[in-house]
């Protein structure tokens, strides 16, 4: 199955983001270069889109409204009913015969629009009852340790947190190639008894679906296992893992401008600066978190790939890139018959679920 | 009422921790040297305190039992009666006469087994449904952000939150000498409309408090402004307070191992290292967690600070001195009126509450 000569096709919403076209444009640009099989559907006015006129491997598609960043989620839903960002979202929707005219989507647009308009236009999957956004953070092995939810859902329950564990198994074993990513459950601590009743709950649902092979579950895991690395993937709700990311974040801003207050301090440290400066841009290059760009909208009937808003072209070609390895590698089909397997693993549940695979293929 | 005249007296369970005396009686021994004005009354064996025989302005208690670091909850609580931790908070209960035998306690013990027997031997005080646990993170303007809880609770009412609030801007108040601290709800976005229901409601309760003059709601933050410091306090549920606080210390771990290794990575960068010295150990400085060691359970009729496991002796030092500060500065007191006045505040809200003073005199 693993089709690597069919040509992948991303959808772009050119006007997302803080910076709109002037980095999402030239991240195009630099994409197409070094995927010679991709394609992009680039969606935004066509004023905007003028500098791609005649790009090869690409075909516009013009929109004449743009969500602004600071847009309800309303007014994305309803009112711009020809933005960018939908028709964007609207490129990787199965028509009547199951084709569609792009395999993901990316959008640096404001998050919870682009949630409410993609789970609005292309519907859950079957099993699935919350899409999840999914991002990677850094750790200690160089690598990344993928996690979700990331702040689509405030509250959650055991069955939630299954769901997530399953569609973050078949991200990474999409994107990063490993066919049994180890899962860990976020908690307060690493014995089975540690957590509120839902988290102990969703242990129990977790070692279930593990023993019967779906899933590689670890056991519970802490904070600071994110950055050990301890899993290849964290799971818990979206508003802890919110803050987790926000305050790593936050954290790492301020290490950062504390270590260059230490090396901009007098002519003396400027001058070791220098001298430091290939190391200082080794460790800055380990840590930018433009490297980790490109969260994934898990659950939907289509895959669409969320960039920071601020991303700037090497961030949001890094986004393009993950949309890229996710469609390449069938993500969609994965998360499909991952959770068809795990509903019937679990005893009772859910057995009406998803018999009909969700992959389409893209019009020709 | 700030009797700066009076002397403070702090009990230590010196069998606490991982490292028991070897790092407590050095701590104590510096601490009492700094603090004329002093007193210890040091919780142990006899033979761990036989060192600290004879040192002036300090009294030794014996107890025959130690809680160990992995010892479950029930086994402090119920076996070991006579362990130097359940001594040592004993010393700070009232007896009939209101009476004292230090003003706050120090333990390096396992946080599960303190919180449990600090709870059942000083019971929490009128108006506090549960205890807490503060401590306080490094902030961009190099001073801290108290935040709380830091788990002791991981299901949480928007009642507990609001205590949380109330406490722990008694806490900022006493130690930091703020009389109005700014207090931030910990939420995954600013907006009054953002997070699940119980944040929303605890929102409504802190602004109305906040109104009546009793707390300085700044309103919600997010992840990344306790390190920019936008509020003094940061309130949230245990869960994600451990959450925050350990995704903080594995991202500090990382990124420090990361510095270390482009610095030693070869004979070269090694000579680099070596004139950046100065600048890398200013920089550890301002991150050095033994600075920030010492976290104060809130919500108890007696003061007891909890030092990390793991402290060498400058930091349980930091720990003797935060408790220091807080008895020095009447943090139980200031608990009980500010929770006192809060209640009032608060239309039909537990007006059964709190008329006596917990406030209690040490014996001579």
């Amino acid at each position: 199955m693993n089709d690597t000569t069919r040509t992948v096709r991303l959808s772009v919403d050119c006007m997302g983001g803080d910076h709109g076209p002037s980095v999402t444009l030239p991240a195009c640009r630099s994409f197409l270069d070094r995927h010679p099989d991709a394609e992009l559907v680039l969606v935004g006015t066509e004023q905007a889109l003028a500098p791609a006129a005649g790009w090869a491997r690409c075909r516009m598609v013009i929109a004449s409204e743009v969500v602004e960043m600071d847009d309800p989620v309303e007014v994305a839903l309803r009112k711009k009913r020809d933005s960018s960002m939908r028709v964007a979202i609207q490129q990787v929707k199965p028509d009547g015969n199951g084709v569609t005219m792009a395999d993901a989507c990316v959008s640096a647009g404001n998050t919870g629009a682009l949630m409410a308009v993609a789970r609005y236009l292309l519907k859950t999957l079957d099993g699935i009852d919350r899409p999840a956004i999914a991002s990677v953070m850094p750790n200690q092995h160089d690598g990344f340790t993928t996690m979700l939810d990331l702040g689509a859902n405030v509250d959650c329950s055991a069955e939630h947190l299954l769901q997530f564990a399953v569609m973050g198994s078949a991200l990474v074993s999409a994107v990063d190639g490993k066919e049994a990513p180890t899962v860990g459950l976020l908690n307060i601590g690493e014995e089975a008894i540690k957590g509120n009743e839902t988290i102990k709950r969703a242990g129990e649902l977790l070692r279930a679906v593990s023993a019967a092979g779906h899933i590689n579950f670890h056991g519970n895991v802490e904070g600071n296992d994110i950055f050990k690395g301890t899993t290849d993937l964290v799971v818990c709700d979206g508003f802890v893992g919110n803050v987790a990311l926000k305050t790593a974040e936050g954290l790492a801003g301020m290490i950062t401008s504390f270590l260059k207050q230490e090396f901009t301090r007098t002519p003396l440290t400027k001058m070791v600066a220098m001298l430091a400066m290939p190391m200082l841009k080794r460790f800055s290059r380990r840590l930018d978190h433009r490297r980790f760009n490109g969260a994934a909208l898990l659950g939907l009937r289509g895959l669409v790939f969320k960039s920071h808003g601020s991303a700037d072209a090497l961030a949001f070609e890094n986004a393009l890139n993950r949309a890229y390895d996710a469609a390449r590698n069938r993500l969609l089909d994965r998360v499909h018959d991952r959770i068809l397997a795990t509903l019937q693993a679990l005893p009772g549940a859910g057995t009406t679920a998803a018999n009909e695979p969700p992959a389409a293929r893209h019009a020709a």
